[in-house]
């Protein structure tokens, strides 16, 4: 007799293939902890509402707590031919306890369960991906910290263009995984719907208490529709596309510490831990991990994409294409939690070589801008002061020297309003400092920016600590 | 001379074919409001901390004025040569004002100007798009309430399932727009921060008020690091996830509505304005606004690809390959709100066909479902009635009858537990009305799920109002 | 001591969480006798210019097939810690046959090795892939031979447009799947480029004969520069984009079979071995098997994006970047086998219902189109054709009729061109039978097209065939 | 009266916004010539086959041809209201030439038309795309020629790995160009396939000619299945993905250039035409174009992903959806042709600063592996060789200094087999000289490479011409 518990109707056994094809055993059966807490509070709803004895009740816990003990102590042999790890489960503890199991799937249908497992899964996964967002900005905040003196060169086009504090340049990177921890947040709020209840796709004919099973599994909000909580994938979407613009900033974090790496710049050098040698190349030092991270960005990226293109023009409700939707989910959820967790450690090992920045800063024309700045102040338009400015630099270039090595005298034949003050207007020190607007590069500045992310951080804590104990379900 | 402002070091000319590839004038006209309304509050600003006269402020804000009466009467001609908005205003300030024009650029790079006004533009979007998710909502709603007691066959894997009501599929697609509106304000949040005052990238030496300019163009946070100011895209690519995801739910709609035209289902027909004819077919009806909305998602899907890998790997802070932004996002959102828009339009002028449905649902085993309930209700263990219920089935498709018309005593061999009742309870309209389980198919959760639907759209409305106030900032 | 090859210069070993994070044993190992064919080759080369003695070659050979058999009879026990399989056989090699193992890595790096086996793995998945694309071809053939007169009505829209001949119908998959083939070709001959000697990035100082490597392993070209060799991914990139529009083909396909599936349709019949059930609704009967297709053409879809993005803007040579090739392309490898295979398999399943095709196609419009060409060949123009045809259209509708049941008079009211063979012109089988042009779909130009398509096939196989022995390396 | 050719059974005329959106008339008018040749085709073979008077064609000959003058001239007012440029242009030529002008049309659709003008104009492209592509491998000849001795670091990883040819490194993307010319071959034949005479999906009634109007217009196959002639979009799929992998060689390039540019590398100096200044900063000189094409690469892989999305999932034949093939692709054509114009151009002007990269040659590790390969030469296993050096690299980094500064005291400790020669073969120009393997980086063997890349470049020639001939179609 075939295991397929659907298998009534059908005259021949499915494919081996197809099968094989087909199974998501594979991949799913980590959800084993939210499939079986699942269980145990739908169990309980039932025999609430008088679907179930409360010895059924008893007898279906018990071996859901078994088997949960099985698999956490790797006992508990996954079978392919029971395709999921829903199904597993169900049939080990039909097996176990007889036919009180046969009625846990009573008003339930695989649809419903399936998105209820996937909903607790991501949701958890949200809060882990928001504690390790907090744990990278707090390991940028303490380089920041311990570098807020050092200067290096600020680039555009990857040009020099004018000074900037290392800590601050570290802190734009604040900036946007501050608005990660908020998309994520959406994501989370997204996910922390309920659907188990919705059947098939229609609802059920049983007097169940869908808001009962919410509250037990901590779920702030209940899908009001039954077609959508079984198609719905939003919030794997959402996830995903949340999780692909945390990457690209990773990547661009990844693309400056390779360049700082290499020995062109020699600004920072990592920990041996984050490297790899070359089996041919004995002096190579290679930033593998930040590699590793800017090309792992194109995986959670194509995982997006994946997605998107397999729910495009999907008919309702439930169609096996939503199937598609774990692999790369997990693969992601892997993928941003290792590549958080590693940049903490990368950043924290990271030695910064301020001696190479200020060198570097020394030697270009970064400080161009403050020349024209200074004849601003002094009350020239900008635009005339940025061609005096200009002008300046074209000069320098001629005779191979920097601003800071033009005699006053040159100065003075551009114009009228340079002063001896000039030289310690344009020294880097100085560039720096007189950048106080908010949000500027200046000592100040990042100091007030340095105290805000702290206390930032401290209520992304609180947000963390609050949901995690919502995660706790078993 | 060249009219280029940054040419003062340059020997040459930049070649014709790049400048014209450079050249962003094409696409950012449509910003020239926001560039406009953000000039004017940086002079206010400036004046206000006394960098610029009152006298040169005024004639700055009368000049801008003019520009933007000029642009709005199509008086106004864009030159290639200029490169974009900014500067095409800019030039033609500076031409009508003379030096105080060339005063206003100061304490401002094009960076921070650029992003500022994109900032403000998406922001508009936004509201938008915002308005136009409640508005087809609202059509969604209409329908579903004038069509609130129409039977349809709900679908798994296109094959018939289980009887729901038309009513009930609708608003399976007011849920995925509930959530879309969702992301859109957390996109708002995102965008509706500050960049001016970041300079070329690391703020400025000049004693600016950004506080002050944020408060004058209604935002509600400012940037805290410059170089996050001029670098951050992540307000775009949130907007094209989140349109991606809303595009998606469109072109699941448009699937099913291109379903329900053809002749096989009929259970709907569009107003002739929503369809196109043949060439070459006279007696042709294509749903042709369905089938563009679905094939547009794939456009939309492909900015955001476009966006997520011109960003990947980027350095800080600006680079030129973040010019390509806007294209792609200028086409989404004019993509989605006419995708929006037309579907509110296309909703409200479908005639559905009642009785073609109700056929359907007469003529089909998607009351499988309630024959196994039926038994469970009279104490059989689900999986058991499962099978009895398989086998029933099994035996009308042998006899090429449905489950209504197999006599009481085939059933009554199948399971003592059958008696006349039977009938009643495989009526689609019982089958309906007894899935009303919170969020299930009956009448009266539907009606519930109306209910509530108008009270969440008049929140929405408070909300789009609210923000469309904050648009006006000229 | 570490076992890392590299790891002389450094003083720590490598975090746990990277080493898990970086390895690719997991995946790479499927590589394994491509890795024992290339060194097998690589040494017979170094013997033959004289870099090893007999004595090492004959060592390393022994200890290499001996590592073959271990592995495949699963004898082998992979090891995380070595990385890669590269690593895990060439250190099992040492150990088992002492120094000579060590001199296998003679003027050949990681580099070079990776590369060459993953071209090698490539090369034989492309010919996989081509035997399989004719395969599901041959099924086409198979199933339009069989049902060559039966008639379906032809859509565009999802609108019934004219009858056409359901052999027509499957034999344009044929066409995309002779594209394919033909792409998969061109894939094949830019796979089929020999890297190995290409050292780490710049070639070897040691006299290496890479043209006896080349034939040896059946290579029909080599890299003519060293760098392009170890970077090249290009065919990757373009197996993936094959495969994805090949996977296009497929979910084209699936979305017309699960059509075709419904009950509103019903137009075939899969075997019970290509569907699943419901675990709640006995009657079900799911096409599994072409939504997880359709489904799964999102995943490899998104394989292409994740590789595009990763390989986008890395400067020479390798970046570890490059290592994210390979999970995509296995994994793509695997889908459009399986996909295509089980398609051959569905094809042949496949019950057609020509009863239910040919009643459709006489309760429809679909024959206006010949009604217009019955009057261009009595000489009305085409556009006044293409207008009477509808108003013709537009009277049957109005009285609830089909163009067949239209009496003669008002057919003459419309223009006087009209005779009684007009009912014989509009029989679907002779708006079949007419439409003779070359390509159309009369039973004339059908038989050409499976003529012509059975002269294909056999080419294919000979190519096929031909490929394969190339593929004979070990 | 509406003007919509379709018109006739419909009672609204099409509602305005939809009417925009729909309309491709902005995009598509670019296909003017080969709307018109191939119409001029159509007739000459309706006239041949007896279908048309020879009066007729000539009329219509003529009045496309009045047609084909007043768009080039710019005296053609397009009409939104009519759609696209076949409608455009067949209204045109109604109004001027009258009845014989809505003959045109006969035996043909707008599907089949349609399908006829895209395969004429991407076939152009392609073959525009060839010339562009060979100019830019002959750009990179030139500037590897002249420069061929110039020696420069060769990186993995960003770190420098080997001392290599300025010119070997630039021949590296002559491989990559010569693969994309083979695959736009491949587009091209794929391309080259004639759908007119396919009708609307199932052929056509009349006796029409289809290698007539093939061999007329240079097509060198012909569409065997009328289904797949009017929905095939793998051309354009094909020129996507091709285009693709193109952008995604020179998006590299660009990184190269961009790296190269900076201040720390310094390797190149670009022409002022290809760099543009900064509005603030007046020293900047930023390599934009190589910027923009970095970041163009997103835009072309964006359209790939919208055109897959969109295909995905069609049912046969046309559908609407597939009116979205061409946006993306015309802008694809633009890009690509650009960009590889653009990149001739700035290879040409691009100054090479041999004195810098050999400088940093003298300065790194980078000939650690020459180190090894010296001892493998005198008889050390390789893996042995390696750690040697390794430890030779470990102990002048703790001295502060490189491995040419290594008393030869010091480096016979590590082992007895160095000798004096030792320094010669460390020297970068000796490391370069005896990569001497075939495709290695030495003088010799690019040399070699030169000349085979020059005979290919005739080949290449020679292709290009030829099929630029076959494109003269007017």
């Amino acid at each position: 007799m075939s295991e397929k518990l659907w298998g009534g109707r059908f005259s021949k056994t499915t494919d081996e293939m197809i099968n094989e094809f087909q199974a998501s055993i594979q991949f799913d059966r980590r959800m084993y902890r939210e499939d079986i807490a699942g269980s145990i509070a739908h169990a309980e709803m039932l025999a609430k509402v008088g679907i179930l004895s409360e010895e059924d009740r008893a007898a279906i816990e018990k071996g859901l707590r078994d088997i949960l003990a099985q698999i956490e102590r790797e006992d508990f042999a996954f079978s392919v031919e029971l395709e999921d790890i829903h199904m597993n489960i169900e049939k080990r503890l039909t097996d176990a306890i007889g036919e009180a199991g046969s009625r846990l799937h009573t008003a339930r249908s695989r649809n419903d369960q399936v998105a209820l497992d996937t909903h607790m899964y991501v949701r958890h996964a949200v809060v882990d991906v928001l504690a390790r967002i907090r744990e990278l900005q707090h390991a940028l905040v303490e380089s920041a910290t311990t570098n807020k003196d050092v200067i290096m060169p600020g680039y555009t086009h990857l040009q020099r263009a004018q000074p900037i504090l290392f800590a601050h340049h570290l802190m734009a990177y604040f900036g946007m995984l501050m608005r990660d921890f908020e998309r994520f947040q959406g994501v989370y709020a997204r996910t922390d719907i309920m659907p188990l209840g919705a059947g098939a796709l229609a609802g059920t004919t049983l007097p169940i208490d869908r808001a009962f099973v919410a509250k037990r599994l901590n779920f702030e909000r209940i899908y009001t529709n039954s077609l959508d909580a079984v198609s719905d994938r939003d919030y794997i979407l959402e996830f995903l596309s949340a999780a692909s613009i945390l990457m690209v900033h990773l990547s661009r974090l990844s693309e400056e510490i390779i360049l700082w790496c290499s020995r062109e710049f020699s600004f920072v050098e990592l920990d041996d831990a984050h490297c790899t040698g070359s089996s041919m190349m004995p002096q190579k030092k290679n930033p593998d991990v930040s590699e590793l991270v800017r090309g792992k960005t194109g995986r959670v990226v194509g995982h997006l994409m994946a997605m998107l293109t397999a729910v495009k023009g999907l008919p309702l409700a439930y169609n096996k294409d939503l199937q598609e939707d774990k692999e790369g989910l997990f693969d992601t959820i892997d993928t941003v939690k290792f590549s958080l967790a590693v940049y903490a450690q990368l950043i924290r090992g990271m030695k910064v070589r301020a001696d190479v920045m200020r060198h570097a800063v020394a030697a270009d024309f970064s400080n161009a801008t403050d020349l024209a700045d200074y004849l601003v102040r002094k009350g020239m338009p900008f635009r005339q002061a940025h061609s005096v400015s200009g002008q300046a630099v074209a000069l320098c270039i001629e005779r191979g020297i920097w601003l800071a090595d033009l005699p006053l005298a040159d100065y003075q034949k551009l114009s009228a309003l340079f002063a001896e003050d000039i030289y310690e207007a344009i020294r880097p020190e100085t560039c720096v400092a007189y950048r106080n607007s908010y949000g500027g590069t200046s000592y100040e500045q990042v100091e007030m920016q340095l105290a805000a992310a702290r206390d930032l951080m401290a209520e992304e804590a609180r947000i963390v600590s609050a949901w995690e104990q919502k995660q706790e379900i078993l």
